[in-house]
């Protein structure tokens, strides 16, 4: 390391201050979306709203929301290339190689090389970009799990919203409007959270000038890990677990002993614990509160996995101090709503892509290379031949 | 922003130091890879005795080279379906629309979900990993620019090394010793540069514990970028423009003229400057002074267009006191061996695949999500239905 270089960042850079943003305030006891409060968002806004919000940069009036939800419904279809590789690969998930979220990755990459401006970089370019990867998110997610399910491929209905749509292409069945709702609430509270790792990598790729497709590829590969956006799917997993292990009767005596057990073994528990939250993520409870009454509705084989879930984050909270992120009731959630598990983190996806690109056009109109450096740690100098 | 938020970091992380690395020491006056000098390398070790320093961390033994360099040329077909992605998208890079580099991207990834250690994140597992997608990229970009020549596909040369490999599959003609050699070269000098945009993604994809696939992806996206591994193109486009602009006698007056207009324009000028090396990269006279021997050894066509590039660093150096980077001979050096222009990137790839793995290994193996913060410059808090 040269003797001029400054002192080592905080490891992860945590708490560095990496950038500015006016899309996103993200502070201990609020998540603010371009001025507007998460809670508040979650609502009174749909996800339209507030993907425009993101995208466009102010609220909607009724004329730009209306002209926004049309150009998304139009864009809604995907190249013949990308749904041919969707059909193809579908054994891939069957048998377990590949996950949903790898096969997003290739579909959104392949979009990226069809897309008529894919390399333009402009300002009104990547607007364009940015809706049709939002429009096409669903579609993508939803062709991928009709042929898992070896279900025919269902054609999009223009009727329905963003959420709606989504769980109508991914099950082949139209939604009730409190599916709608609570999927719906999701979005909103998923789409956009500052320089997380996922955001960050879009950023540092757009930073080099590379294309927007690009960035949302490397993005959704950054999102698929389990320390990020596979949360989601990775707490679902846990609770199975607990489920299985200790049997259906939710006794709080044999759940505190597996997480007595888990502590012991220092085993990552999911869906706990977040970078910048360190008293509790507040998008938590919002999603809490409307999963648990989804599962009230569906029955009470729901209303028992959140019960377990409530029990799990007692123990957490009481013995660890460590409150669950959205990721946790997130879980639950989705499992209420009938939706399997390798998709919670592509629907993540098909909202944080309106952050995400935000954030890249952000980049773009302000741009500077993103390139840190590393302290060497490494061998002396040496020779090859010596 | 909070209070409590420490101030920020310079732009595009200037400076900060955002971790620690065994693998390379980038300082102002040399490049070092594990301890050994890139000079020192360049004249006595070749592209794969590198690759297995990078990956494996010591020079190799005779037996562990022979051992290694079996492996890689065991690992060089690529699936079917990317094989069959490429025979099909041959045709977006002849209209334009995809350039080789995004097809890379989408081929990588493809080989990602049919890797059989897809989902493993251990070290035994990356290292397979690693090595098949060092041995794959060749490979990728062979059979793609046989799509886009019109030529049958170009089984590799097992008695071939990856440099003469690489020439061979990409042109369907066996490489010169010559050939071979500064290809090789080029690849050692490319192969690995610290936290640079691509290898930095590639960490932050990995620090959420995403797979190798996903960060290589991600890593691609990001060197396509103008500002990142596109320079190599963009530097030989310029020389193209300036040759075009101002006819084929170099004449001194006529290319100081188009220079000062460029200045005077503000416009950026690639293949000069360098984030860490302000006085000069000392890659750029190893890969310059190989690349003009082959221009010599070619026809005074060639050394005409090194004659140009020297004019024109001469006018950077005297007139802006900028340097040029590896980029900037190295669009000429490919330009002599007949490459295609739209390849360099990719050829780019199929060299620092090897620095990539070992970044992503290394950051699985002492892992910390990489989160930064961002200080918000948005509007004031206001109410949605205000």
């Amino acid at each position: 390391m040269s003797t001029t270089a400054p002192a080592p960042a905080t490891k992860g850079l945590e708490g560095v201050i990496a950038g500015e943003t006016e899309i996103c305030n993200v502070e201990q006891s609020a998540l603010i979306y371009r001025g507007y409060e998460i809670a508040d968002l979650a609502a009174n806004a749909t996800f339209e709203e507030v993907a425009f919000l993101l995208l466009e940069g102010h609220k909607p009036s009724p004329e730009e929301l209306k002209r926004f939800t049309a150009e998304l419904v139009d864009a809604r279809d995907i190249p013949e290339e990308a749904k041919s590789f969707l059909t193809h690969s579908a054994n891939l998930v069957k048998n377990h190689s590949g996950v949903p979220m790898d096969l997003l990755r290739t579909a959104v990459s392949i979009c990226g090389h069809l897309d008529p401006d894919c390399q333009d970089n402009s300002a009104d370019a990547n607007l364009r970009k940015a809706k049709r990867i939002l429009a096409q998110v669903p579609t993508i997610i939803g062709h991928m799990q009709n042929n898992i399910d070896g279900r025919d491929f269902v054609a999009h209905d223009p009727d329905l919203s963003h959420a709606g749509n989504l769980l109508w292409m991914m099950t082949g069945e139209k939604p009730t409007a409190e599916a709608e709702k609570v999927m719906d609430v999701s979005l909103i509270l998923y789409a956009e959270h500052d320089y997380n790792a996922s955001t960050f990598t879009s950023r540092v790729i757009a930073g080099t000038l590379a294309d927007m497709h690009g960035a949302m590829t490397g993005a959704i590969a950054a999102l698929k890990g389990p320390l990020h956006g596979g949360a989601n799917e990775a707490a679902m997993d846990m609770l199975s677990e607990i489920r299985n292990d200790i049997g259906p009767d939710n006794d709080t005596g044999k759940i505190t002993d597996w997480m007595h057990k888990a502590f012991e073994e220092k085993r990552k528990l999911m869906g706990f614990g977040h970078r910048v939250y360190k008293s509790g993520d507040h998008r938590a409870p919002i999603l809490h509160g409307l999963g648990r009454k989804a599962a009230e509705a569906r029955g009470p084989e729901f209303v028992r996995l959140f019960e377990l879930g409530e029990t799990v984050q007692n123990i957490m909270e009481t013995d660890k101090k460590i409150y669950p992120n959205v990721d946790f009731p997130c879980g639950m959630t989705y499992f209420t709503m009938g939706i399997p598990v390798p998709q919670y983190t592509p629907i993540f996806v098909a909202s944080r892509v309106s952050g995400w690109a935000a954030h890249i056009m952000e980049q773009h109109a302000n741009n500077r290379l993103i390139r840190p450096r590393a302290a060497y740690s490494g061998p002396e100098t040496r020779k090859w031949n010596g």
